[in-house]
């Protein structure tokens, strides 16, 4: 059976403010990419964060971001390679003890917001990141975009390197994401969304913003967790590729048997 | 030949303050208690500050505390049992990752300030501090006043219990601290302080701020980091100890061969 | 024509976290408590909601706090008497100039959360509060709890006190408010709650949580603004007491000119 | 008599941490650029120095800064224009209050740090800066670098435009300052610094890193305050200035008295 895995960003409140319905979205995602208390989180959502996880059966992994909470991490921050290699050892500790302590493990870790964007895009940010990674625990993945730097600098350390595609995000002809300044950047409606996702996973293929078809192979697919409509279109991304055959599972699931369970979870839930 | 533990309160700057001479402390005591970000630190200070104890063979205690910058943790945060066992799990995570990629390990837990005064009397902090180390990692020690409430929970929790008097608090005659608010709480005279460690390592024994004399058995002394004359006060119960045989080595190395390292270390510099 | 003042607590975002909204809540009450960045807004938000109070001609109050984001202002914190005026001072210039950029001015302070319970209560807090209002400026009125220590110590200084009543919380026959872990201490029901205000403005009466009625005058109703309901249950307020030819006015309007401009925009949206 | 103003940043701890020796310096500097609780400074710190500053006669300026305790005000921080007006919006605010209830006024601002060097380089951040000046207070003076974007855009504003030089920094032969990334940009002997300012103060002219002779006229000349030679030099130049006739003083004091009271109690204390 081919399988696929869905991640999507959750633990995103601070103290009283919430983000998104976590709970709604651990129900559906394979993989869930939990804030670590730089640009949201803190101790006490990382940890039930952690154990809503473990309960379904889903995959952890660490959201590291600059430290930003004024700008929920959407800003990059003028820091060294050291200081953000530190920030990132940091993150992935706390993130571990949590899922330790919730009775499982991180098994990767994937950039949030501005540190995606440039650790996706300059060597140097990318390498700070990886090696914290792997200072750390070089049994984590690291999940990004294909071909983006902080992907080569995960194989040059002998990382995993896992690629993802965005589900409700419109591509540029060359495969880049059309800028969210753009008109027609963000993908609203579940069906269309839930097709679209369908295609990637079973072709391969998406069609870019200019009409075209291109190639977007990815071993994950990030489904937005905090718009609006976010739990209805992950649910028909899932309804949708379990009604074709395809097991949404976790790339990296905790343990086999962690996996085998989040299978037969996924496959009773539909 | 006999041995004694010195700690001192480290890593305690945050961003561009600092506070007191870490390096200068390191060269003297034995077990840094690092700041975990809670109440002081920030991850590149406790990567800095794990490194630099690592250099000197220093042992590395998780200094955990409330969460309070604005406060530097010497205010009671009124938090629930679970959010404070959630803020030691994630502080001792933090901790543990540092003191892995810079080589080491953490290997025992001491809260900070109001955490220890709160959790030393009371039962109800003592038992979140003491679970979230238990949660984190069992082998911890966990260090605080004798007959405390966090060294009974500790004991009740399996963890290795380990007490600590103060080089330079004054005592009360039933063995507690003088509140620092009354005259005479804090010795401040280096030879004078030096001279009252060694009477509690050799005898067991301090005098109280009444003129009697009382037991003060403990496995580690509190050296504090942050009053103008640290250091001076440090190097001369290290010196006083030395003189007098007793090897200053940490109740918690990271390894046998860091114990031997350390003991080594501190021969060849007296 | 009678009158009454609707206030709510409102700008309690975040960066990118929002809490209620403000701008739904803005059209129906007459008296906005804005938070000042203590226990949440910041400095957008913060001149965002004074702008958006202006245009609707809302009275802008400072919802001063103790300084705990982590807890949302909701934890006593223990600060000194002039630590709590250093702070209330603060918060109050910055929504000072907040609000004159906006093209208005403060006209009343109200402390939030835990510090509104601390202050009613305790005459220490209650004091350094008041202090910091009349020190910053002696023309603000204070709202709070009829009878509380904030109330007297706005009388002491030389302030105008409000005394305010809540729309939507249950009462003790001794005319405090019943513990939000008891149940039945928060209402929901819309019309209930409507009537209920209704019956507050025009007869000075409330049924207590025992069936009995006491006497709740007060010269504004407090709506809490970041329930589900919050919205739906403000408007039935406001809807009914127009109905009943009860003008919804502030108490302290930022100018005569305001004043009258409020009352023919409630007039007119009546 | 001629005059010039020295001044000086202050204020800079944050909780229990401190920078510099505030109250030596302001027995020596005639403008306090205290900081507002953005990169550095807290309510309580922000109002007893402007009380240590008021004591003393010396003016109070706004030291407006990015949003960043972490980075210290240090690194830019990407905020909109419209974020970044608010927030010196919020800065002005906070630090009138303190002013007020310490018996005085703001008279001017200055921004710190990354602020400081993005708003006197770049038109759109000065703009932004200068707006929240003149929206908050049109008799505020802003203080910078001679022919600065800020400068230009105090003027464009209405407000008055105050330029400065710097004692202890190397110049550019193009009067712009070195680098502190290369050597010789930072001067260290007070002797030296002071003969320097000296020479600024009544010929208007230093030595540039190359040798030749520029000209460095100001109204005000920066004396840093938390370098560890900071309260020496600033005592030389003080010392050497009033050893040659000119009366330190405030380019912007409080009020006419205040001005004169600090002319006498720098002549008496001289």
């Amino acid at each position: 059976m081919p399988t696929i895995d869905l991640n999507s960003d959750l633990g995103e409140g601070f103290g009283a403010w919430t983000a998104g319905d976590d709970r709604a979205m651990l129900d559906v995602v394979s993989s869930a990419n939990i804030a670590c208390g730089a640009h949201a989180g803190d101790p006490t959502i990382m940890l039930d964060t952690c154990r809503a996880a473990v309960e379904r059966g889903v995959a952890i992994g660490a959201h590291v971001a600059y430290r930003d909470l004024a700008g929920f991490g959407r800003r990059p921050v003028h820091v060294t390679p050291d200081e953000l290699h530190a920030d990132v050892v940091h993150q992935l500790g706390a993130l571990t003890a949590a899922a330790h302590v919730a009775g499982s493990r991180v098994t990767y870790a994937k950039p949030h917001g501005a540190l995606y964007n440039t650790a996706c895009a300059d060597p140097v940010p990318a390498e700070a990141v990886v090696r914290a990674v792997a200072d750390v625990d070089p049994s984590l993945a690291v999940l990004a975009l294909p071909g983006s730097e902080l992907l080569l600098a995960a194989e040059r350390h002998g990382l995993r390197a896992v690629s993802e595609s965005f589900a409700d995000r419109a591509y540029e002809p060359d495969g880049s994401l059309v800028s969210r300044s753009r008109p027609g950047s963000v993908l609203h409606d579940p069906d269309e969304v839930a097709a679209r996702v369908l295609r990637m996973v079973t072709q391969g293929v998406a069609t870019a913003i200019d009409g075209t078809d291109i190639s977007v192979r990815a071993d994950s697919v990030c489904v937005h967790g905090d718009s609006p409509d976010a739990v209805a279109m992950a649910r028909a991304i899932r309804a949708l590729l379990t009604e074709h055959g395809i097991d949404v599972t976790a790339f990296a699931p905790a343990s086999p048997s962690a996996a085998a369970s989040a299978a037969s979870s996924a496959a009773s839930s539909s």
